[in-house]
């Protein structure tokens, strides 16, 4: 690392409403002197959507676009030769960045080390550089709140299951959680439908997709048919079933 | 509910760090007519400390002191009642100045609905009066985060476990997910550590006390003695044994 070598910094943006940005976020975006953030080709990016009225005029822009923009079984090495030249080649860019001096900030949805890309830049740059990760509102957090179900309480054990895990796998940690949100909902709802009937979940499971926007969609999964449902919506199963 | 009844808010405040508070928890204290806060009797308010700068003065602070003070058994019948009786008398409490117009903010460590004492309210008031949830920064994401560590990835499942459930459960808990938070440590420490031996998982675990905070603690479990442990310490157990 050399003497004047910069900063790189993991920034959670929350889960969509621009108010669930911290002042420590905030902070942050005024000491930048380069914003990074993930986008897929052709579309908008929603983490620079949340924090755009707070970026400073005129700081250096660098938008990073997946490379694949459907879903591919993340076993096959065609998905990760892909995504892992990906993030070498961001990582290198943001780099030469650091490398001069810059202190980098990286937009994060939600939180940065849960479930988010950030993490594949953080675990590249940290050896050689300074870092720092900012903790911000979960996606799910987001959720909840908006439905205002009180989701885990006590010794309850909560799950979060991504919906393209096998049906037997849905299943069976289903039945073994307190309180559960599921990930990743998209083409899989059929099964996960079928997964929660058979852990005896389904009564109390909540749909929600957009949780924290002015567009929000929340309902009882038992009334949502299965004919469509988006790639990042999830579904909410509290917990607490006996409260004090 | 009468015309001018007023507004119930569950306002998270995040892990610790006052600046990890958000700009809708902002501005939601300069809105209160009521700042209501949890404590344990004799003890300072974490959540109150948090938002303590942010407050407006002469706001009425409507403290709620916890009725006991050592860790029983939720199962106890005494436990139960005596916790019941106390959400009941600050529910009561805090009615009086709903009917009377006023906004009522509960300030909430981490995010309100997630092991958190401001849903026994929520549940009590949301049928009679306006209600809304603030999300907030969870204590297990400020863990995460203040140790650089990608805690879950991809598939991964997550789960958080409080280390009060028998050895058996945590084997198996710990087992069956990728990355887990365990939370409540406290006393369970060494059964909490065989759980980990057990399950694979030690040689990855990391303790965390006071995770945000200057004085914040962080070390491998493995190299830590079971001799002494904080009731609110974590141990994180990360995910993502294969990134891209």
């Amino acid at each position: 690392m050399s003497a004047r070598a910069g900063k790189l910094i993991g920034v959670g943006v929350g889960p969509g409403d621009p108010e669930l940005v911290t002042l420590k976020a905030m902070r942050t975006f005024g000491e930048a002197d380069v914003i990074v953030f993930f986008a897929k080709s052709g579309n908008e990016s929603h983490s620079r959507a949340i924090a755009e009225r707070h970026l400073r005029a005129g700081v250096t822009e660098l938008p990073l676009l997946y490379p694949v923009t459907t879903e591919l079984p993340k076993c096959s090495n065609g998905y990760r030769d892909t995504i892992r030249e990906f993030y070498d080649g961001a990582a290198a860019t943001i780099a030469t960045y650091l490398d001069g001096g810059s202190t980098v900030v990286v937009l994060c949805e939600g939180d940065p080390l849960f479930y988010g890309s950030y993490m594949h830049l953080h675990t590249r740059l940290s050896p050689r550089f300074a870092t720092e990760v900012i903790a911000g509102v979960t996606g799910m957090s987001g959720c909840w709140s908006a439905a205002g179900m009180p989701i885990a309480q006590g010794d309850d054990v909560f799950t979060v299951l991504p919906a393209t895990l096998p049906e037997n796998e849905l299943v069976r940690h289903l039945a073994d959680a307190d309180a559960a949100v599921v990930i990743k909902v998209g083409r899989h709802l059929p099964k996960l439908r079928r997964a929660l009937k058979c852990s005896g979940r389904l009564h109390r499971a909540i749909y929600i997709e957009r949780g924290t926007m002015a567009d929000a969609k929340m309902i009882p999964l038992a009334a949502k048919a299965d004919d469509e449902a988006a790639y990042f919506a999830v579904v909410l199963v509290p917990g607490w079933e006996q409260c004090p």
